[in-house]
């Protein structure tokens, strides 16, 4: 089953994914950091015997992952793939991990919360990814005592998703807007209208490869539709002046850049991930402009959700040096842009 | 009839080329800075003949040149394929050169000297490209009345040629030894044994592409074979001293190095002649290293001598902004790696 990176959604020139997470408690025990591990061995438990029951009923094949039974490298690599919090990868005792075949659900047990239920999307698709993420939680809902309250709504561990529980992103990618230096004032911007931007990928406050996660902040006193249409809007906002902005650009240098970009990564021997992210990005704004042909957004997805550090460790089965991983990135990478130029 | 620089020759993994250059005066004439147009035409008229003549009787097709009649970027193109000095390409007037077909004799007329005779080879191949200039200098030297002393040899303009005359320079390919930071010393070393080193390209200090010039300094009292003979030997030991520093490199470095130039090199859109020159010598050594196959080192230089930017504009037939040149070096570099990697 493909991926779900590697569906074409509307406006994934720009907007790479949608993300929506709904945090879910039960009524039957205390806050995850309350609770025993034997209660926390008896939710397990029941939540994945009912998502497996739905799973076979709804023809969903959910698989079954048991954090403590992953090696580091697995483990983590869930985490670059961002199907799991680094939260919930740091304390794999008694975590399970409901996972779907494309990985566009995941629902992790004994989180922060006793449930997150998380659904993914390539491009701007929050509406069917909500409906993704609703459709488990109605499947719980049926058989799970929440811990609801009228006035407040869905109660949380943390404060800051108290009412909705949801969490809604979109990852952008804004190279252009980056290089005008405009992220910092629509950072303002966004954050007197609820949300916040912030990197994807880089160390402190370093961005790499100019991806940024445009996010919901507000969980009360408002409606999950309010929410999405408000980080729809604002999204769709970013995305016009992402455009504008690319279109603006000096043909012969962003050309020439495009190019550069592709031929260090057909033709490296060793890829450090940062870089590999900063060069990916460039290709992926070189397929927007039509310079790059024959090169889709969903196979650049594919590219950067499999060949990050634990993730290449993960599929050859072993911790690896450094300096050996950046030789294997830049080996698939290469043979993956040379299929692609075959095509 | 092929260039010069497409031959194959000894060691012309590290040395490019091989240059002779023998200054002559003639004796019915004062040196160059004292004699009248008149006398200039004349000389001028009388030598052009001469070679025209013996260049029929010796199958030779020298062409014939007169440094007036080229457009500035014809004549600068002629500097930078190093078939005519600066100084010379700055005083068109009456200025004439005499050809080979193959660039590989170039005698210039009403330069510094009356008459300076100049050979080039690939490689290190100091024998056969003295004795191609001896060619010259014997079928000048029979016609015309050198001015030469039994004591001092022949009289030049500049004290610093009197004697033999001959300036014999190897340019060298020397990154590794150049990244090890020993070039000062080679420097120090070979001034003691009468040579002296410096960078081809680059402006200032700044050398680009580790092109370097071995030449020797010293012309009095030494014969043509002697300095020929140290240069040799220096040449010989120097190229040695990079062979082993190449091998010392490690492996998957060097490799990636090599892989990004090519990337670059075979896909950029914008190219500036100094970047060229340093992503040109990466891919030299990458050749030698038996990184690259399907290239050679006459293709290398090739491009090296056919893509400078008076070269560039001089092949379009106008002068050019630097925006326009670099684009069109992109494209030539582009085309030429593209239809080597094709055979």
């Amino acid at each position: 089953m493909n991926k779900w990176y590697l569906e074409h959604n509307p406006d994934d020139d720009i907007a790479v994914s949608t993300r929506i997470r709904l945090a879910r408690n039960l009524r039957a025990y205390p806050f995850e950091n309350r609770m025993t591990p034997e209660q926390k061995k008896k939710l397990l438990s029941d939540v994945k015997t009912l998502l497996q029951n739905a799973s076979l009923k709804e023809k969903m094949e959910l698989g079954f992952i048991e954090l403590e039974k992953l090696t580091p490298e697995q483990n983590f690599s869930l985490v670059e793939k961002h199907l799991i919090s680094p939260a919930f990868s740091q304390n794999p005792k008694n975590a399970g991990l409901a996972l779907s075949p494309d990985e566009s659900i995941a629902v992790m047990i004994n989180e922060e919360d006793h449930i997150r239920i998380q659904t993914l999307s390539s491009g701007l698709n929050l509406k069917q990814t909500l409906q993704a993420a609703n459709r488990i939680d109605d499947i719980l809902d049926a058989s799970l005592l929440y811990a609801f309250d009228e006035k407040l709504g869905y109660l949380t561990q943390c404060p800051t998703n108290l009412g909705t529980g949801l969490r809604a992103s979109v990852m952008l990618h804004l190279p252009a807007l980056e290089a005008n230096g405009v992220i910092g004032r629509i950072s303002q911007m966004v954050s007197k209208l609820g949300l916040t931007i912030r990197g994807t990928y880089g160390e402190g406050t370093r961005v790499n490869g100019a991806f940024y996660q445009l996010s919901n902040q507000v969980t009360l006193g408002i409606s999950e539709e309010g929410a999405i249409e408000n980080l729809r809007a604002i999204a769709s906002q970013i995305i016009a002046q992402e455009r504008a902005s690319r279109s603006a650009e000096l043909g012969d240098y962003m050309e020439d850049k495009v190019w550069r970009a592709y031929g260090v990564l057909s033709s490296a021997r060793l890829l450090t991930n940062d870089e590999f992210i900063e060069l990916v990005s460039i290709l992926r704004m070189g397929v927007s402009q039509g310079i790059l042909k024959g090169i889709s957004y969903g196979e650049i997805n594919a590219l950067i959700n499999t060949t990050g550090p634990a993730t290449i460790m993960a599929q050859e089965g072993r911790a690896m040096e450094a300096g050996e991983r950046d030789k294997l990135r830049a080996a698939i990478v290469r043979e993956r842009l040379y299929s692609l130029n075959e095509n």
